[in-house]
């Protein structure tokens, strides 16, 4: 079948790999209708990390029922699922209590698991033609049958569940005032879910025309933080005050206000997100962190940096007794919930697709994602 | 009336000072009984705040009610009450919320006020014959008239409460396993509150020996730090796992491992706990970290443990998915119930006293107690 | 000054009354430039209490602060302000966790207290143009001055908060699927609060054309139980599924099918909205119960009925794992967060409101409001 | 094999049966060591429900893994486990989200299923030599390895979390007020979960001296409901006060004061303790509902009992503003941290078994047991 395959850095091809097949009783096959490309392929796509060549790329991941094997139940040929980019077994200690990112079962040594990433496991990626779905049950959501919201519905693997766990994380209730930093995808779907929870306001803070306008299109009020401080911005927008809660969606690789957006070209400051949330946000206030952190950035603009270790204001954060919660989505907590707002058309988080292109146009639309030209912003790949 | 009043660096004298009056139809005097010497007096009495000369200490007070403003409405002469060391008003939105450690009525542009304590109000210290109570409906919890647990009552103005705060914060349930850092009154507390909360497994960690006893008399497991890495320890008698929860109960000046524990000349390191905690909790677990970190710290180690800026294991911590919750204690949110526990004799958190001495002693106990000699570990103060 | 009195059964007028007074250090009066009247204030309209001739009724209350007592800190006269309809002293053990509508101090020897209510303290009602307000600090909400979202903020004394009681009681949720039942004004505000939250299906069951149109012009699918069994329609329309989450928003009063909805002439079954939500949650729900249910009511259709003793499907509830709450809104928990929402102007209560009027024309406002006609569904007096 | 099979009401016996194999690849086999006889097996066992004869008993099993179905991933022929008395998939809508009693898979057309119990689906009873386990990864609760703690570890597939679940439905919290009705095994176990809790007192309502001696012996204060009012007599130890918390472990067979406890004598009251705890739990309180109430009883004192419609004072219930939370116990939610405290011997529940025979004697137990007599309360059988 044909996949996206990583060559090395800044090349990915779409080549034949061998179809996947059952193997385990749980497993299905699912045969991929969508594919999305995430801003986390972007850290294997620019050799980031440890990712080696030859890995099939793709985490983001809906379809057809294409094969079921003996051990699953609720599953047939035909069904249309939604796969969480967490692979998870559902019953390890963490799965059982919700936590479907943190799976002790599905990578050996490691808590959590994913399709197609580097250290992640074993679970060849999406963007290709077939997938195999362990613990098929568990991992997959139905979706009703035909092709009715295929690009909304594509948006529940990842960044519309992670964007709300940021909403979560921060415990984001009626009637309060957030800031988002960033207004990429994530941090779009991040505000997109502020709303939808009943906040009364929401700062979108970015420093890209394109995302900040996305942002202002679902109610929120953009912040570039390369028109002044954004924090000072946001006060001042609010008398001085702060913000009753805080996310961030940008993660360590935040940019220094001023730098270009496009490309690697910026600046990195990897502490800017967290220290200007621990200023923005008020006394007994709460911070959601989706965005990424790594123990281990070889590109790391220092050497703290490189394993991880950031200067915190923590002095700060303890005098205004913040709380906060971090890490990778738990998808399967909120994908249910999620598709049903979709099909009362309460919801379309497929606005944020710029794009969407045949799989063969893989390497084409990897260049222009990563290099942010031509309006690429979400890209969803059909094989 | 006589009080206790900081005189300079290393140095207080038991002076006469004015007696409290009322000042508003919401206050009452309170006649002190016992006013505890805590560790955080300590930071002011070494010169280590901006703590003018002339202040009076103490915010651990209890005692009988002496006279009633015309406000009031459920107190009457004789009474007595334990006073939590947060001045609150009640009715801000942040105590209205229960978060009475940051009322942002008492102490005008600050979220948080105490007694006799610098920058935290204009609220005289304790460690007096008397003291003025303000919105004194909400700020004073009774108790059983009489002179019965008088050193455990003594125990509800700060430090069980804010042990307490800790185990609430790391959110510590029933079949639990967790590290509290910090063996010192309040470390030991949060440890005790671990125990009272139903945890499985608590570990406890310090390098004072005389600590360490009073946490393996409550079943807890001592860890002492200069007996090799404390994470190492903990995971060697969990078959290499981590723990579910932490608690640091130290703050900002944690000392290095092997360096003196007894007063100035141990090396400090401020972010060490910290990063010991995020080492030794399992993925998705969470920290509660009521110990004391500040935004500016005259005698920090370096430029930036000045500002309070430490360098935190960030990408370790969104790796494991860890929560954290941080800030002072709010006292009135636990001190009933905690008070309740006493009565019905389910918790004597007076055996953390090592001293009850007359007000007029004041001066020698803050000596030997910032010395930590002569087994000075938790003092009250009895006008 | 001018004030609605209560004369005897289905007769108000509007009288000279005294003009209320500070009594205490911690008042304040406000001259009322809102108050509704609530279909509460028809219970006692109607003699279905033993409210006595000459209780001034009214407290749904908004206006500008007028006088203010010696103990008050943070308001000032000209202040727009909002008054919760309980009144709550802020300090007994039931307000400082956030149950104000069960305070233990405004009305001795009782849990609760309002203004202008049978049995619920000495507080005098707002339906008139001055009213005294105790604890003024606590129990007044600060609004923007001016006179903007008039209609809006007056519903944020009872029923809009009433109404999202309903929802949190419920844990009304993203991208759940909710029943309300009742669609008079605060069976369409818990609807609202549940579209607020993000809910993705929210039924609305009545059987008045005005109010289930009210209902489905927020989004809500209304449901009209004289055309057949709610619980099958909305199973009908749920492929034979029940709901997440039900919210009675009727209480002891309900109608049978099919009985008459205008005044007192329809046939009242006390228990059949509590066994038509126990029916129509699935297993694992949760029901919130804003709708009022008494322990003694002088008119109940039978003698179990007059001591507010119900048949309960309790096998059925029990079998489902069902929980429940119920209550009194505790409107401070709340209130602020909704007026946040009205001054962003994402959420506009006042449109349940059907009529203004001077106070002068309250005894007409009364008997239409009571007969449900000429349009009345929610009034405003306007002194 | 041998197994335990219901012949006839009141009668038992020790037949061959068939042993059970793998019939889906994610099953175990497991060799049973310990299994007990529940207070719920003597409802099918006195014919007071639709269980036909040749249905084999047993739903408490514990044992060790003898086969393991090719989909199992985490456990191997010997280990040593516990099976909650649910049967869950561990992956529908209920399962993921904790509520393993309500598993919509397991029993089709019926959320919740269970081993040997009429209604419950197809799983056959573990009072026997071996038992079919599905989901096994799932359903199996690994033990340490060995035969300590048999006893202890034998209360976890049911009473033990039951009793736990009484306590969290409750929201039992350190420092409060609990009021247990009934001290038969589920009651003394949820009064010594709230103990584990942290309650500050623990009231425990039954009229069998030994039971009221078994709660005596953890802390609790015993209230024999046949020497007076048992509301009465907690309120007058509370100087007139209720309690925070209340737990129902009583259910539909409730007895009149003053009936015998023996036997099928006494006389039901089924609303009795419903009732009770509505009127000693305090306004803003909860009920935890784990006693059983069904929707369906032939046996039922009147009409409205035998089809679980039961009269509340649901106008007390309202006014007080009180929640409750009923259902079948999650166990799977508890089981592994209530292991924890067994191991970690901070509790020890096997304290409550009062007899362990051989399978071969389980007719006499059962005898025994039903009627109270020669002091079975709890029995294991030991195949």
């Amino acid at each position: 079948m044909r996949a996206v395959v990583f060559k090395e850095p800044f090349a990915v091809a779409v080549d034949d790999v061998p179809e996947p097949s059952l193997k385990h009783p749980n497993d299905v096959i699912v045969k991929v209708t969508s594919a999305c490309i995430c801003g986390s392929d972007l850290h294997m796509y620019e050799g980031r990390t440890a990712a080696e060549p030859g890995i099939v790329f793709g985490h983001e991941n809906m379809g057809l029922i294409e094969e079921v094997g003996d051990g699953v139940k609720t599953l047939k040929v035909g069904d249309r699922v939604s796969m969480p980019f967490n692979v998870a077994c559902g019953f390890c200690k963490n799965c059982q209590r919700g936590f479907t990112g943190f799976c002790t079962t599905v990578n050996p040594g490691f808590a959590g698991g994913a399709y197609g990433y580097v250290a992640m496991g074993p679970w060849v990626g999406g963007q290709a033609e077939y997938i195999q779905v362990p613990h098929a049950d568990f991992n997959c959501l139905p979706l009703p049958a035909g092709d009715e919201h295929e690009a909304d519905f594509a948006m529940l693997a990842d960044i519309f569940p992670t964007g709300y766990h940021g909403a979560e994380l921060a415990d984001v209730s009626p009637g309060e005032s957030v800031a988002v930093f960033g207004a990429g995808p994530v941090g779009v779907m991040a505000a997109y879910s502020c709303v939808i929870r009943g906040a009364a306001e929401v700062y979108c803070v970015d420093h890209v025309q394109e995302r900040l306008d996305k942002a202002a299109g679902i109610g929120a009020v953009p912040i570039n933080f390369d028109e002044g401080d954004a924090v000072q911005q946001i006060k001042d927008r609010r008398n001085g005050e702060g913000v009753d809660k805080g996310i961030d969606a940008v993660g360590y690789q935040a940019a220094a206000p001023g730098s270009s957006a496009a490309g690697g070209e910026q600046e990195e400051v990897p502490n800017i997100v967290l220290n200007q949330l621990i200023d923005v946000v008020s006394p007994t206030g709460a911070l959601g962190i989706p965005g990424l952190y790594v123990p281990s950035d070889p590109g790391g603009v220092d050497e703290n940096a490189k394993k991880g270790a950031l200067s915190i204001n923590f002095g700060q954060l303890f005098e205004k007794g913040l709380r906060l919660g971090t890490g990778q989505c738990n998808v399967k907590k909120y994908n249910a919930y999620l598709r049903d707002l979709i099909i009362a058309e309460k919801a379309n988080p497929g606005f944020v697709v710029s794009h969407q292109v045949p799989l063969e146009d893989a390497a084409d639309a990897y260049d222009k994602f990563d290099k942010r030209i031509d309006g690429y912003t979400k890209v969803i790949l059909n094989p």
